[in-house]
């Protein structure tokens, strides 16, 4: 099993991998096992291949096909070299000033189709929207384990943004403890609630929808923006213009919505520059079902996103440092670009 | 001149460069003109082309011999592309929650020797203290100037690390903000300090030292650890072991021990991991004119010391999200592979 352990001048965590570790020689190429094994043309997330994972916690598949075999469209299976481990949260340990728990949480892979080369973005609609809704549904069976804290829903595409395999892909990774940055963002929303006497998001949304320089698009239910203070090049986020806190709250409806606009802003990044790799990343408030216990009202006030980082710029010495980055495309310059694509 | 702006929920600042702005084909290979004109064998940083970089802010060099010609050890240059630009800080602008400053600040590069191909661990100790003692003379002079709250030193090696050139370099860029990251440090640091009745730092130098599992090298001014939290595999902390909150105030016997431990610790790192590129990152307190003003007590409770992160793995979604990290090598077997390196 890894272990958490806690940084203690900035209360930032680690998942520090103690069984499973690596060597330095599998840092050095040639590359790792499974690379290789992707090279020669192998995959383990492609239709009839599905004996080479573990065994799948849920798919949508064909009436009458079985589990772990061909006949499904998006199919959720454990990682297989999990960062955390199922079970409940144990006690903090330490020694000395250091301070530690078991690594426990979830770590599941959602494949996204079961067809390699098929990205997010290819997908019709209402394909995406089942990845959508079935992203709503383990959120709710972990969640409803009372466990985790945190779900953590992202998707890495490219090998420069961490995807160890090409098929398209996301995961979930869900932590006995709410991150520091989900704090961050929770106490910010909350300290501009008091100020504002409303939901930082939603006055954010709509200064920039009358301003209009850095939306992307907008629908009925979504807006996409270039955020005013973006860190790295066509940087994108995808907010819902009902405010609510919890992804698992969003209606059919606006699933439906949310794959489309999906659909249409990553498509316009893929015409924009060329395919890039990004990292998609889901922000919600904390389990709901703790978050009423240590999260009061608090969680209420923040408002559920989706941030699309391209991988275009490296972060380097300055943005380590600091935490300041330096983005050498304005969001003006690249919400227009994107807007015309 | 680039602009800085605040991000208003996490409060974190980027500098958006709006001038010299790139496009979207910018982004696409072939790669940019000075990787090209560097592919060709020409390269600004190399003795006898000093009039292909802006004219020198210093340079150690022989006596008799003129500025901006050969003769040079180490040499000092604005940055031809500088993220911001010298002059004293304009108060903050705002239009509706959007918060922005002219980009007002210092980019400099240090270039560390003549010869293109001498990495920092390749020069003698003696040299290495010249670029520290260099790294000193610039921070106080910047710091007298009173405009800047941080002065942060950093060193990008290979381009996966952010190097746009490979003649061995350091950057040092100054800003007229406190950066979040540096804020987030002197707080903890403070917070610790008024729980231990004395520097956290100091504190975990101590334990550290007794439990040996993730010390990797040690002198009788400096160690070399690999911090209990460590976010990278093989990640190093060299720390001063005297308490000490700004970089300026090491001495010349300080100065040369540190020389010789980066030069011993970078070797190691060589060895044990084949040359990776990596990211060298100076942490201190604040400008210390201005922060007997700003930062009262506070920044004398932190204690400076180097960071080096070798970029063996991605930053990706789950990072992004959570602001945790998952390394696969515990500190303990870095350290090992290291000392024994």
């Amino acid at each position: 099993m890894s272990e958490l352990r806690k940084d203690l001048i900035s209360g930032r965590w680690v998942i520090i991998a103690t069984e499973r570790s690596k060597r330095p020689d599998d840092f050095r190429p040639p590359a790792p096992v499974a690379a290789a094994a992707e090279a020669a043309g192998f995959c383990p997330f492609c239709e009839g291949n599905e004996a080479k994972t573990p065994p799948e916690v849920f798919a949508l598949r064909a009436a009458g096909t079985a589990p772990d075999s061909p006949g499904w469209t998006v199919r959720v299976v454990p990682n297989k070299f999990p960062a955390l481990t199922p079970g409940p949260p144990p006690p903090r340990a330490s020694q000395g000033v250091f301070q530690s728990m078991e690594g426990r949480g979830v770590h599941e892979v959602i494949i996204e189709n079961p067809v390699h080369g098929l990205d997010l973005a290819d997908l019709p609609v209402a394909h995406i929207r089942d990845v959508l809704r079935v992203f709503q549904m383990r959120i709710r069976a972990i969640e409803g384990q009372l466990h985790y804290q945190y779900v953590q829903v992202f998707k890495n595409k490219g090998k420069e943004a961490g995807a160890s395999l090409s098929h398209p892909h996301s995961q979930i990774v869900a932590t006995p403890i709410v991150p520091k940055r989900v704090k961050e963002e929770i106490y910010g929303a909350d300290r501009l609630f008091r100020t504002f006497k409303e939901c930082a998001f939603c006055r954010i949304l709509r200064e920039e929808e009358a301003l209009g320089a850095r939306i992307i698009a907008r629908t009925g239910h979504f807006t996409a923006l270039a955020p005013y203070a973006s860190r790295f090049p066509f940087e994108m986020t995808v907010l819902p213009r009902r405010h609510s806190a919890f992804f698992v709250e969003a209606r059919e409806d606006e699933l439906e919505a949310l794959a489309a606009i999906l659909k249409d802003v990553l498509t316009r990044l893929k015409v924009t520059v060329g395919d890039p790799p990004f990292n998609m990343v889901l922000h919600q408030a904390p389990n709901q079902w703790l978050s009423a216990r240590h999260w009061p009202e608090l969680a209420e006030r923040s408002h559920w996103h989706i941030e699309i980082i391209p991988i275009l710029t490296k972060v380097a010495g300055f943005e380590w440092g600091t935490g300041f980055y330096i983005n050498p495309v304005p969001p003006e310059t690249g919400a227009q670009f994107l807007r015309q694509a």
